[in-house]
Parts: C-alpha cells; structure tokens; sequence
C-alpha cells in the first residue's frame, strides 16, 4: 500500500483510511475501527482504521491522519505493509485489575512499556485509567507502578547536590507558585531543574502559563544547557519525554476529567525521579471544593506521597495549604501569568495571597536544601524577592529558555456580576475553572476568568464579581451560558 | 454548514469532518477530538471532531461518517448546525461511581438516558463499563441500574401467560442449546418470544448463530407477527430496540472483552422484563476455563440474578451446567448452526452434548411453565425432539422469520494435529475461543473451528484435533500462528 498524508488532524489518536474494497482489507478481513499495525522499515504505529467508499483513495493507498503520519516518519507515495497487531500480553494484566486483582512489578512494567510505545488503543487506556481510580491501587502496587513508570523512561543525573523539587497536586485555580518559587530558590544559589505538566483538568498547568512568558518545549539537550546556565529551568515535562508512558495517559486522563490519587502519586514521583530530583515538597491545598476535600484525605495522600517516595529513593515534604478559594486573581495561563509577574516586579497591586503562598513554599525548599536554618526560609525567601534577585533571575531564566515575551490578551470579555448586595461566602473552585476551561483555557492561553473578590468581601448589586476572556464569540457564550446555569460560582449572602 | 457524505465507516462512532480554517471551527475554538453537537431538525448527534487540511472539503461543508449520516437522516447539500455540546450532568455520576460513591436509581437513568442517547464518547463508556466491573456494584446498585436500563426502553406484553425464557451466561463455546429449546418448548404449546445478543466478547452470539439459518433483524411488529403465529421466535434483541442502553454499551464491552458480573445481570434481566418474559431459566456453565469458574462464583451469580430478578418481578431459576469443555463440535456461527441441524434431524453422528444439555434445559422450562409435573420434563422434551416436532417447529420458525437458509461454508481450513499421541486432558474454552475469532469468528459467519476430540479421548500422533476455518488466507495465518504460540489449548497427556 502507498502512502498518502490525509491532512486529517485527529488529535493524538492515529488513524489509517483504507479502500473497504482494497485487497488487503479484504485478505485480512479489517473492519471499520480495528488496530491494525502499520510498517514503515523500522517505524510502526498502532492505529483505527477507518474505511473508505469513495473516489479520494485509490485502491493501493493508504492514507494517515496527522498523528500516525509522524510517528512513522514517512512520504508521500512510501511502500507500507499493514497486519494484524500482535496479542498484547499487557491487556491480561489489564483484564485482571478491572476484575479488581492486584498487579506486580512485571505486570505494570508489561504495561506501562506498551503505553509508552503507543500499543494500547484509547478505550483500553480508558480502562486502565478508571481501573486504579478510587483507590483500587494498594500502597505495593502504588510503589511498583510508580517505578515501572521510571524504567520505561529516560533519568537524568545532576553534578551537584542536593537537587531539589516542588509540585502541587492541583485543583486549586491560579495557584501558579512554581513561576515564583523556582527563581527565588535558583536565586539563593539552590539547584533546581523544573519540569511542569500542561493542564490535565484544570485550566491552565504551570506549562500552559510558563509558555506565555517563554518557550517551554525544550528537549533534554536544551534543558541541560539551561540549567547549567542558570541553576533552574521552567520546562514542560512532556517535551523532555522523560515519562513516556504518563505523556500517553495524559490523553484520556484529560477528557475523562479522571486524576485519581494512585495515579497522581505514580504520575508525580516518576517524572520527579526521572528528572533527577532527591528532594520534593508537596503542596497539598485542602478545602471543599479544592481536589482534596478534607485533612483526613490530605492526610492519606501526604502519606502515600512520602511512603512511595521513601520506596524509590526520594525525599518528600507534604505541606497542607489552605485551599478554600482560588489563588491570585487569574484563571488559565495567561491571566495566571499577569499576577506571576506582578508579584516579582513588586508591584503595589500584586495579589498578595499569591505571594505569601509562594514565599511559604520557597522557604521550606531553602530549609530543606539546608540553605536556611529551620524557621528562617520564609524570611530568606522575602528577602531575595523584595531585593528583586528573583525578577532578575526569571528573566534571565525565560531569556536562557528563549526569550521572554509578553503574555497574550484575549479580544473578548464579560463580566459576571452580583444579583444582590451582601457578602462573599463561597467561591467555588470547580465550578469557577469549568467556565474558565469553557471560554477556551488551557487551548487558548488568553482565555479564562479574573476574579475581582475574595471570601468576607462585601459586595453591592451589579458590582463585577469575576470576568470571562475568550478568544472568541462563540467560546464566551459558551462560558456565560453555563455561568447563568450555575449562579452560585461566586456565593453572595445577604446582610440580615 | 452544508452536509456531505464522507463515505468513511467509523462503525458507530459518529465523526465529522470540517476545514480547520472554516469560519465555526475558528469561531467556536472546536480543536480536534472534540466533541461536537451536529444539528439537522429534530435530529441530533454528538460526534467527534476530525480536521481537515486539505482540499477534499470546503469551507462551508462538513463531512459526516456513515453513523453520523444515518443518525442524522441527512442528504447531500443540507444545511447543518455545529455547535458545543451541552453539558451533561450525568457525567457526574460516572465520576461518582468511578472514585467508588454508590450511585442510586436517579443517577443510574441519568446515565441510562444519556447513553440511550448516543451522548457519551466511547472513553467515557469504557469508563462506566470498567468502574462497574469487578464487583464495585452491590445489590442495591445492580437492581436500580437494571430498573434504568429497562426505563430508557420499550416493554412488550403478551396476552398469554406464562412467558417463558431461557439465557446462557456464556463462556462455553458452541452452547447453542437456545436453537433447540425454544422449537421444542414452542412445539408444547409454551410462549417462548426469544431475543438473543450478537456475540459481545465469544465468537458467536444466537442472533449470529441463528442469522445463518434464518433472518434476525427483525423490528417489534415483525417479531410480534412471529410469535402471534408461531408462539416463539429467536431474533436479534438489538433489532427490536428494547434495551438501547445496553445496546450501546456493547460497543465498547466488545474490544475491552469486559463482560462483569452487575452488567451481566443487569443486561440480561433488562432485555428479559423488556421482552414482556415471566419465568427465566438461567444456563451458568461452570468450569476453569469457563466464564464462570468456581462453584461459589455460580452461586453468587445466581443468588444476584434471583434476587435482581425478584425486584423488578421476574421468577428466575438458575442452573449451573458443567462447563468444562466446549459443546458439540462447531465454534462460530455457522459450525454451531451444523451441530443444531444435526441434532434437529436426530442425525447419528449429532453431538450428543449438545442434545443432552438442550433436553435438560428445555425439560426445566417446561417444568417451570407447568406444562410438565416435576423430573417430567426432559422426557417430554425428548419426545418432543424424537417425534420430530421440534424439527417441525423449527423450520416453520425460521420460515415466519423470513426463510430458512443454508449457513454458509469457508473456503479456507487448517487442522491443528497432535504433536504426541496420549490422552486429550484438558481443553481451554478461551483460548480455542480466541483463535476461532482470530480465524475471523463472528465477523465471517462460516469462520471459526470445529472440535475432533473431547476430554479423555486417546489420540495418536498427527491425529487432528480442532481444524480451524476462514474466509481468507491472512485470517487463517493469523489464527494459525496464534494457535502454534498456545500449544496447549487441546492438551495431550502421555500415556506413562
């Protein structure tokens, strides 16, 4: 079969478009939606057929959207052979946890290296995804998950010690600390190489901001140049590649809305593990409609956190923040971006949860490092931002990843205000991201909402509580028209 | 938007196709892989986003795979709405249930109708299909998602009573028993108005089995027309539409080879309360490498089905059958239609298993029916079998479903031999199971194989044991390089 480039963008999906009356379905007896595997010299790709009744493809052609186009590596008019996919042995180890059996290293390890090489189709990793949620992975198998995640990777190793490392566990919008802590700690002279996700569920991964302010899609080579440059580097993990397998599950974790605790702990230790990190403080924001609801739950994934950790060689420092309503004032990258660079440049309306935040966790990861005393972090943290040192030390960090720009501002905006006088009682985070994912974010950097109150502020009627941006007409009224449907994002009680 | 057809078969996933330059994907930020709400009058899709760079569409066109077009009802040239989809609260649910909540009935008809409805992708199915697997459904929770699956649909009713029927929880390959018991409880005079499913996760379901002797897709006033005439009928239940959740659930259930205990039930008991039936008995095989595989597996089967049968008002008798070797000799649709003939005309060389098992059954329907005293009832169906009757009342069956056929023969076959001569010690139902849907089962009616031995038969060297069948060389390949990786589906054990 010919190859042919069908100009046909299916996301991450591969997808091959054959002749139904072509002679190899017909030898092989392929029907609409099934694996084949496709052969080009030492590139294969697993990809959905699709079939084709009409003229646009000869009987010889192949044709490959977008995404197995890449992946095999080929031109116009290349011979490729397509067959039958081999049994996956990996899909009996599925099979079994669905069931609810335990799985071992090896059986993880079979899976997460056929994740990686993109052998599993979307509903398997659908399955495998919902399978570990709710808490059907126990603590053993948390731990072998985790290293079958390192081993299917690449690791990195650094010259100095100690190499240190923060992650949030998210759910908590605008809560863009990363952007902060890493130039304050790279200030002090404390190595840290940071790689950051894009958006699972939320509106905006520290990623998705970064880029607003520099590239981020850095291979290792680049990532290495930048941090022995600078100390630090702000990069996005899944350019680096160094956990391949978590890159791929990423993909249904995203329109499943799913980011369960067994998977976060595997998801997070392993890229910390592979980027070379010995020490990591983890932000926990726990409130009602935070990702952790309660202090028992925070409690349970602070332990899992340190326990795995322990089990692969690493350090790990939970920290239990307040997570009762959003950080800062924007929601998705590029509004997130804006309070970021506020807040270093010092600026007299900088929102100053965001900073406190930020200095909190600096001050913990100097303490960590050994580079202040026990209780003197915080201290050393403020100093070296109100200096300026950590201004000076991003720009030179973004201009070191590429150049530093200026975020984007999205063309259209509405603001959403209060239908009675009265105080702010709840905001919730949830529901403020899903209007903020709505009007275009994370797809659309300049997208999201700004929120103009926090909790205890009095209100009068009409007065803005938050603001929608899009990119376009069609996305804000998206977003609105679900806002109106769910009045109590921004809750106003009345004085009595 | 104007419509045209893209003449791609996506089986029943529904895709679009429109410009990633046309002025809605811009307007409405709609990226590929998303999901989108198609618009045609009162009918309405979600389907999936691909986009095209290339000059095959224009525009102002969008192009529709074959299931979006048909649910649609389109012509070329229409002009058709895109817009985003709402959101759907049953998705909360689904999250629910998958972080481990129990859900209760309300949310269960949420997703029910949702599903009916084609509004959830095939990730989110296989999410729901997974997180209700492996037990994590408790009684309460299989009766209310039953008692939804049977709201979203139809329910028939019949003047006579009782109405009987019968199901095989599946597993054991060439279990056609329902070929056979419903002629002979139909030729007693016992209404017996029979849907059964397509092959979900085996290489043949009854409707695949019997559509090669007969048509089954039937719709309800057809099927009604049948038994009015004939007391019975064996049809396709998908045809009839009486259960249009379960329906779609199949779709993902069917590459994921996931088919769990709750589902099961709820599945089987929704069609059977759908279809207007009042007794039920229940076939459980039972064997190591049965479905079911452990005596204490069965009774908590069958306990769930007696008790969820109760609930929604079904009397259900469970019956648990060894299920330690395959039936008869033919596995897949046709191979198993040959053995049912066989043993319809009392050929002598008609697997006897088949026939013993088909007596032993019908005797008990016609038991519970009344129409034979207790331990009666294998006697009555074994006259009713001997005299020809059944025979009879199977092909008048066949001939009011539209007319009796012949099944079709493959013109490809391989025997699998004996590498050593000894005694046939084991045969494994899921592997044999698996090269005959390999070798193209159910997909080609005539593909599949046939058994030459059964447990304890001695065999010389070279002796065939199974001969595998298909429509093409490459399936027959595919099939015989699986079989030559598993060398012990049919074991041999020296004689010593």
């Amino acid at each position: 079969m010919r190859a042919r480039r069908a100009h046909i963008d299916t996301y991450q999906q591969a997808v091959v478009y054959m002749r139904s009356d072509c002679d190899v379905c017909r030898a092989e007896g392929f029907e609409a939606q099934a694996q084949v595997e496709v052969i080009n010299g030492q590139h294969r790709v697993l990809a959905i057929l699709h079939r084709v009744d009409s003229d646009w493809l000869h009987h010889d052609e192949i044709a490959l959207s977008d995404a197995a186009w890449k992946v095999l590596k080929v031109h116009e008019g290349v011979p490729l052979r397509v067959r039958h996919p081999q049994m996956l042995e990996s899909l009996r180890h599925l099979r079994a946890k669905v069931y609810g059996a335990r799985l071992d290293y090896g059986a993880f390890h079979a899976l997460m290296q056929d994740i990686a090489a993109q052998r599993l189709t979307d509903l398997h990793l659908a399955a495998f995804v919902t399978a570990c949620a709710g808490g059907r992975l126990d603590m053993d198998e948390t731990i072998a998950l985790t290293r079958a995640m390192i081993d299917v990777g690449e690791r990195l190793q650094w010259p100095t010690a100690p190499v240190m490392d923060k992650h949030c566990v998210g759910g908590l919008p605008g809560n863009r600390t990363t952007l902060l802590v890493v130039p304050i700690v790279a200030a002090c002279g404390v190595l840290m190489p940071k790689t950051s996700s894009r958006a699972i569920t939320s509106p905006a991964g520290t990623a998705d901001t970064m880029e607003t302010l520099a590239p981020v899609t850095l291979d290792v080579t680049a990532m290495r140049r930048v941090v022995e440059r600078e100390g630090a580097c702000i990069v996005w993990g899944g350019a680096v590649q160094l956990s391949p397998a978590d890159d791929v599950l990423i993909r249904v974790e995203r329109p499943l809305d799913l980011d369960s605790d067994a998977q976060l702990v595997a998801s997070v230790l392993s890229k910390k593990a592979a980027v070379g990190s010995q020490k990591v403080l983890v932000d926990v924001p726990v409130g009602p409609t935070a990702k952790v609801r309660s202090a028992e739950a925070a409690q349970s994934l602070a332990h899992a956190l340190v326990t795995v950790g322990a089990a692969i060689g690493l350090e790990v420092e939970p920290l239990l923040t307040d997570g009762s309503q959003p950080v800062g004032r924007g929601i998705g990258p590029a509004l997130e971006a804006m309070d970021v660079l506020a807040v270093l440049e010092r600026r007299h309306d900088a929102p100053q949860d965001l900073r406190e935040r930020a200095l909190l966790l600096a001050g913990a990861v100097l303490e960590m490092a050994g580079k202040a005393a026990p209780g003197e972090g915080f201290l050393l943290a403020q100093r070296t931002l109100d200096e300026g040192r950590a201004l000076a030390k991003f720009v030179s960090l973004c201009d070191a990843q590429g150049g530093m720009r200026v975020p984007p501002v999205a063309p259209y905006f509405a603001p959403v205000t209060a239908a009675r006088p009265g105080v702010v009682t709840q905001i919730d985070n949830r529901r403020i991201a899903r209007a903020a994912k709505l009007a275009g974010a994370p797809r659309d950097p300049a997208a999201g909402a700004t929120l103009h109150v926090r909790l205890g502020d009095p209100v009068e009627r009409g007065q803005p509580l938050f603001t929608l941006h899009a990119d376009t007409p069609g996305e804000l009224r998206y977003a609105l028209d679900y806002v109106h449907q769910q009045p109590s994002i921004v809750a106003v009680k009345e004085h009595t």
